[in-house]
């Protein structure tokens, strides 16, 4: 199944090696090949990843390592966070298995991430500012903590049943990857500040506005040029403006 | 949530400590307290089950052991069994999602079981016999084999989601409705002629592009003043500009 090779599994920064030998298997178990870790810890105990990876060895020599997440998904069209926690813009959540769709979707032609987090304390907001979607997976308000592997395996066993029933729809113009997505990110970013928009400290909060509104739905690389030369024209007209009150 | 309560988790003869202590992780997440071990192995590293178990080792403290799998089921209505392997009546097996409903329909009043074999060698077909439902959870052709954990979480995990305990978190911002969206086009617009960005003939068909972006997912009142705010600077800044070149 082709949209299966699309998609990523990729840890960052994960703490033990029993977990990632989980993880090799649990993917294999669902048909997905692509592994990618942030930040391995020169700590990780692989000995117990072999251990754990059981008949999926192959799959933890096969594994890519990146120094950055940014590295890790730099041409993933749809990037997806897990949080167990919620606030500063988690609110907008999808389970898993209303994010399967969305994926096989976007799988379907380009490759797609699902990040997960360090096991004790998740993503950093920057990392999560570069993912397009945020799944939250449902569990007991008394204990929301997943184990790193079953919470991939929830996440890879949604997408691999939806899999089994999936009918690609048709598609027109070429969705946009994460690299032109950021450097789209980073023109509205310098636009804020040249237009005075907003207040140093508002800045963040105002980027983490704009990325979800971005994010709720796919950005072709037509819409993403719309956007960006939107942003660069008000660059230009601020530069503009600024010399036009020096020669005042 | 009653439901949940009458749910019993049954391992039949577990090898590895580690995979019962993540099996009281894995039901404690999903709202489920019922445990019980089936002729628990004198060889067992209950260490690792403690450390594997987390936050739930009152869960690990609490299984009930019994001899047989006939006295551990004995009080229960439905009695599911996991098996990877098919014949010998497996063939009339459900998946975890088929099932939920058919279990949650006699939890209601009465104590049913899912029953999960040896991590080697599964059940036996006299322990088959005993059960009222087959499970047979999809996997990859290439890589069957779950862990033990990994096969637990997913039955719980479709009992937790099909009982509807979970309440997703939802968006609190109010919707935008078409009038403040609208003002909020007008604004960018204005923009867009302001800032020179583009030529009188290609405005509409750049208006449609906008709006195609900004109607792919629901827009809040919070997103549109956020929008509605940096057209509105772009346009001030345009207008400085064209009133410092006059002086000029």
């Amino acid at each position: 199944m082709a949209v299966l090779d699309n998609i990523r599994v990729v840890l960052v920064e994960p703490i033990f090696g029993g977990n990632i030998g989980s993880v090799c298997r649990v993917i294999n178990n669902n048909d997905i090949t692509d592994l990618a870790i942030v930040k391995p810890r020169p700590t990780t105990d692989w000995d117990d990843a072999r251990k754990l990876a059981c008949n999926a060895k192959d799959q933890l020599d096969a594994r890519k390592e990146f120094n950055t997440l940014a590295e890790a998904i730099a041409d993933c069209t749809v990037v997806a966070a897990t949080s167990a926690r919620t606030g500063f813009y988690r609110d907008t959540a999808y389970t898993p298995r209303e994010f399967s769709p969305i994926a096989l979707e976007s799988a379907k032609d380009h490759k797609i991430a699902l990040v997960f987090g360090r096991e004790d304390k998740g993503l950093h907001n920057e990392e999560l500012a570069l993912c397009t979607h945020i799944i939250q997976i449902p569990s007991s308000k008394r204990y929301t903590s997943l184990n790193l592997s079953h919470a991939v395996m929830l996440c890879c066993h949604e997408l691999f049943t939806a899999s089994e029933t999936f009918q690609p729809s048709e598609e027109k113009a070429d969705e946009a990857g994460s690299e032109l997505r950021e450097r789209m990110f980073a023109t509205w970013r310098e636009m804020m500040i040249k237009t005075e928009f907003t207040h140093e400290q508002k800045l963040e909060h105002m980027m983490m506005g704009l990325r979800r509104i971005f994010s709720r739905g796919k950005l072709t690389v037509p819409d993403v040029k719309i956007l960006m030369g939107l942003a660069k024209q008000s660059i230009w007209v601020s530069n503009q403006w600024k010399k036009a009150e020096k020669h005042d």
